[in-house]
């Protein structure tokens, strides 16, 4: 019997009012009453019991074809490539290519480096830059993350910048965590709300939706969370429920892509040393028309994939101004130094382009690094 | 003896004033002076010989590894993309962001087809259009001919033009028919000038370099042409020499990358129809999120590829209004229907980031379509 079905069964078994009294008749009626008010709590209780059933079924489904992504993709990029644009629209424009590039290809995370040995301190969200010639890390920076956060947290997070005043001119990222007002969806950026709770209750959580959501914690308001939203909501509350979970939560579990974060590096050896991952990066490639042929190349297993492209003068200029660099050749820093685009019919590919080729390139070597073994022997 | 040493030698054996005569002495000399006399005649004739061999060689070796180029890639798209850019400066940009994406992947031919049925007649090189919305095709058009035209015959084959006014925006080529006044190169791209010339000898050519070239015809002046420069030139004469070859032999005989043809196309179907090439496109790639995955696809080797690419609303849409086609389903149009970027991080992928995405992944495909069977066999 289907769930379904049962739901439609009455919740007790009225008893018809006999008109005369046949007590034979009313034993067998009674009777009768009786186990059907056994069967009904039978079927109770079996409804019960395939409730709890179907949601362990679901748990150990998604835990086993569980879609999350463990490994994670970032790239780097020296500020510098703005100063390449004509124009400060155009300037504007690049860093949205780049943006859209990355989010196309799932990257995690994007470190823009400093190559001209400018004193940029690494700042988390806080940047004081004014988007001139020479501050073009702050900017690159600042138009990334800008782009990332979701269109309705953007009045909070990105007061007016002058760096961002060609922002209107920027396409979209149209990532999975931009979501619109009614989408449905298990995990939700938001932005603590500064609102009094009562003592035992979590705060309130704007996630551009339709009614904000009681988290599960008192937190800072201000603060950018990541929230798991509650399976089942109660509809005729004036908040939804949900808890607070780590940002990687929505892509080692869900399998979704949620988004890149951006870290500045003061020079292009702090892009390896000031890695956010504990271990570090355990995959390092860096580009060039001068590297070894990316077709030739298969990549292993890994944690942590670096991808690191140069500038106008390629990565050889940002180990030359790099001081706790020794080696001049850019190629002795990274595991592998690729050529990804043999034969290009270019003198010079720009960074912003060589983002999409490359990663264009990388994309079924990635997933062939993470196909079981015997799908590959199946293939060859 | 290396030809090296031989050269240093004198030219004739001096034979040295004897002040004693001494006629056995002197006999033995003559005969020693005959003996090098020889040699030296021997050692000329072997140098002479090893030279040709040389040249011999060399020629053979051209051949024999000639580099040239049989097939041809092609690209179509939509001119429609130029409406979804959000001012006139970006829609130029855009324009030159396509013409340098088929550049890096050595495209040959791009064809700019109307999806929105408009009444564009295929026009070569004179286009009317004034870069309106509406007139995005000729638009298009007019910007990849543009910036496909070497810098230094610009001033003759474009005259200011409204749909040029931001020509100044746009990224160069950089290709390998660009080339500098003082660049060396077999072959160079000229506009045949307007000068008398006398019976029997061929017009001037302004090849952008520092000396007109005379070549091997009488042509109408104002005509683009694709010059074969003479191996050796008289250095002290007021001109070079060369013959007109068609356009593709840098491709064919040198193996070099020249640049593509623009063609404007009124309908998706004409892009099929009206091919240039006698024998049409036999291989036909159709790019959507909806294909198949291009992992999973090799290539055969091909005459003539096209790639052909939809706008905003995909090839549905270039389907849809083409009166000349019945299916609705684009993927039966084409012998390769592929989804060239399996998980993608963005909801869209913009066409011109889609040309670079997709030929990106082609690239090592064609490759291997062209690569001797015993090759393959070497490396699985
Ligand atoms: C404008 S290019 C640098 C050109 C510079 N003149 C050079 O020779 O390196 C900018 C960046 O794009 C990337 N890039 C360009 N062509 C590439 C290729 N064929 N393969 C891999 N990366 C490339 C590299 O990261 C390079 O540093
Ligand atoms: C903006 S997209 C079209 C989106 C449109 N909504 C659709 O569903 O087709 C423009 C073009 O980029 C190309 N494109 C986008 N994503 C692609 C993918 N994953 N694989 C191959 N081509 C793609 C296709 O040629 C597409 O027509």
């Amino acid at each position: 019997m289907s769930t379904e079905v049962a739901a439609k069964r009455p919740k007790t078994v009225s008893i018809q009012p006999v008109e005369r009294v046949d007590w034979k008749k009313r034993k067998a009626e009674i009777k009768e009453a009786q186990k059907k008010r056994k069967e009904t709590k039978l079927i109770k209780q079996l409804e019960k019991q395939k409730e709890l059933e179907a949601a362990e079924a679901a748990k150990s489904e998604q835990s086993q074809n569980k879609k999350g992504r463990d490994y994670t993709v970032s790239v780097a990029l020296p500020g510098s490539v703005l100063d390449n644009a004509q124009s400060a629209e155009l300037r504007t424009y690049l860093a949205g290519q780049i943006a859209r590039a990355c989010v196309v290809f799932c990257v995690d995370e994007i470190v823009v480096f400093d190559e001209q040995g400018e004193d940029v301190k690494s700042v988390e969200g806080e940047f004081t830059g004014v988007g001139k010639k020479g501050q073009a890390c702050i900017q690159l920076a600042r138009i990334l993350q800008y782009l990332e956060c979701p269109q309705y947290l953007r009045k909070w997070f990105f007061p007016k910048h002058q760096d961002l005043q060609y922002a209107g001119l920027l396409n979209p990222l149209d990532s999975p965590h931009h979501m619109r007002i009614d989408d449905e969806s298990d995990y939700r950026e938001g932005i603590v709300l500064d609102r009094p709770t009562k003592q035992g209750k979590g705060s309130l959580v704007n996630c551009g939706m339709r009614k904000d959501v009681r988290i599960d914690k008192q937190l800072q308001s201000g603060l950018r969370v990541t929230v798991q939203l509650n399976k089942s909501q109660n509809q005729e509350s004036k908040l939804f429920k949900g808890v607070v979970v780590a940002p990687h939560v929505p892509r080692t579990e869900g399998g979704l892509y949620w988004g890149y974060s951006v870290r500045l590096a003061s020079c292009l050896s702090a892009v390896f040393t000031e890695s956010p991952y504990k271990e570090g990066y355990d995959l390092t490639i860096g580009t060039s028309e001068r590297g070894s042929s990316l077709d030739q190349t298969t990549l292993s297993p890994f944690r942590h994939l670096l991808v690191v492209f140069g500038g106008l003068q390629g990565l050889e200029a940002s180990v030359d101004s790099d001081q706790n660099l020794d080696v001049t050749d850019p190629g002795l820093l990274f595991d592998l130094y690729l050529n990804t685009c043999l034969g290009q019919g270019s003198r010079t590919i720009r960074t912003e382009e060589a983002i999409l080729v490359t990663m264009a390139g990388l994309r079924p070597k990635i997933t062939a690094a993470f196909t079981d073994v015997s799908n590959d022997t199946l293939k060859s």
